[in-house]
């Protein structure tokens, strides 16, 4: 009688020190630059997936959020929450995790840490949409709000766009310092701004990721001129918007899937038919991106759930040759399917044997 | 500098191996009879919670499902699979494991197997359900169906019902005798039979629970009398029910949430407005159960995520008494939250010193 997991009952486990030791094997730039390929990859074959709304609950303080999508043979959904007073009790505002199934057996093939994991998929997402929208020849990118994301994003844009130069702004300096500070040996040129207007002077690409849960105007319209890109990445639920709406009056608009993206993004401030393009388009080549060097493109993005099930599939790929992660006795594994109780009465047998 | 996971990281964890150990630490029947207690509960403060008929992703061969559901204190989900055809691969029909998190910061506080726990809320519920509307005294069940679940139904009526006399019938009749086999010492009488017919002969309580994903008729309108309680939940998503619609007609019909079981259950064979009463009023008093001891009782069971919520609520404060827990690093960390950066650099740092 055999008593213990079976071949079948392990899921590979990353977590978040797994996941920061994955990304450091590789190589942060690396990383982002191959996790931009497979979410290029699943956005050229965008019509095959399912795609939902997020499934929320909220609180007076927050919202959980179950974000699932299939390709017809994987299954992927992330659990995501956003608590903007969390960092008063030393938490994080978002963590996450996730999971990749076989959508033919329902069984989970990976369980993985999703906080870092997201921040990565955020700035290779990010840059991604960057090199079919920016300018070309973008060499400079300011941003407006220097937090969790903000370093990711600089070399997500430095590895995917060929930024070289930073300018940072933060209502609160000490934040900027920080960003400075983790980006000192990325090669990139920082520079420490005193203002949003100083933060995106001469700038090619102009990224916005603060963190309010509120309407709040980091971005006005006298403070954009030209031939810019974008990037508006803190606007990303109901009733938090960055950017002010005369901006998206002058811009074209791309988003990841605007029926989400409505609810969720900086479109929310305009009609519900205002004209915008789903990147997929762009990226499969049924729309036209950028047309004119002297255009305004943003890229309104609120995160969706393929890109998540995008960055599953890459993680799943790498523990493969990256020996970052473990085994959880996580799915029962009878000797008979049908005879799930009796595995119960194996364990008691074994439990009484060794007691 | 601090490496490597923090207080806040970590998020109890229960395997399969340790979700047995805490059953059998309890035992089966302590087990089952608790947790039809915090069912129960739960079920009297229905209205507290948000409720959402569950979300699938489809494929021929089956269905993954994410059931989630809040409080408004605490917030908990399940992910599930149904794949009938899984056992000709050796694997199980159903998996599932489940998150329990505290909706005020969105951190998750418990991540368990679920697969073993399901089939106790499974029969946990059954039972509960039976000891608001089986008939007095009841004391013998027959079961229709005899695979995963038929043990810890008949358990869960014995310890919750008062059932002494279990009468089984399966198709296949080697799956009879593993269900006997696995009740020899379960202080229950045990009837193997031959029929269905005979499996019912004289009980007061009829439970079907067979698997296959289609309309199959395992109990037709001339096998049952008067006075019988029928827990049917084997019919459990569009397109598979077990019961004739005609005994439909003769019973007093109760359900979980009636959204969900007008989709999954018996009832999909009735019309839309067929008259149907959720289990949660009667369990608070607000609508009658059994109203007379000849009536035809059927609990149309198909499994509500409020069942799992309690059921992760159970297994969270029992892994506070009983050592069947381990931890998971899942959650980042890092010494200030907005420098999750930060954490990456100090672990390349910890990475290259140990390297």
């Amino acid at each position: 009688m055999q008593y213990g997991p079976g071949p079948l009952s392990f899921v590979p486990f990353v977590s978040v020190d797994q996941m920061m030791h994955l990304i450091l094997d590789i190589g942060i730039e690396r990383f982002l630059l191959d996790l931009a390929g497979y979410i290029e990859q699943d956005f050229r074959r965008w019509q095959q997936f399912d795609k939902t709304p997020r499934i929320a609950a909220h609180c007076a303080d927050g919202v959980i959020e179950l974000m699932p999508t299939s390709d017809g043979n994987s299954y992927g959904f992330k659990y995501v929450n956003g608590h903007p007073k969390n960092a008063r009790s030393g938490r994080q505002t978002v963590t996450a995790f996730g999971v990749l199934a076989d959508l033919n057996s329902g069984y989970p093939v990976l369980l993985s840490e999703m906080t870092i994991l997201t921040a990565m998929r955020t700035a290779a997402m990010s840059a991604l949409a960057a090199r079919y929208l920016a300018p070309a020849g973008s060499r400079a990118m300011g941003m407006i709000g220097n937090g969790a994301q903000c370093e990711f994003q600089a070399l997500a844009f430095k590895a995917i766009l060929g930024i070289d130069t930073v300018r940072l702004y933060d209502i609160d300096p000490s934040v900027t310092r920080k960003a400075a500070r983790n980006l000192e040996r990325a090669g990139l040129k920082v520079v420490q701004c005193s203002s949003g207007e100083q933060a995106i002077e001469a700038v090619q690409v102009v990224t916005t990721c603060t963190a309010d849960k509120q309407h709040a105007t980091v971005l006005t319209d006298n403070m954009v001129g030209d031939g810019v890109h974008i990037n508006a990445i803190g606007g990303d639920c109901p009733g938090k918007t960055e950017v002010h709406p005369d901006i998206l009056h002058r811009s074209e608009i791309f988003v990841e899937y605007a029926p989400q993206t409505r609810i969720e993004g900086e479109i929310q401030q305009l009609d519900a038919d205002h004209q915008v393009t789903e990147l997929w388009e762009v990226i499969a080549g049924a729309a036209p991106g950028r047309s004119n060097a002297r255009d305004i493109t943003l890229f309104d993005s609120v995160g969706f759930a393929i890109e998540d099930f995008s960055a599953l599939r890459y993680v799943n790929d790498q523990i493969r040759i990256h020996p970052f992660s473990s085994r959880l006795d996580l799915l029962a594994d009878p000797d008979d399917p049908r005879d799930l109780f009796g595995m119960l009465n194996r364990a008691a047998a074994h439990y009484r044997a060794s007691a």
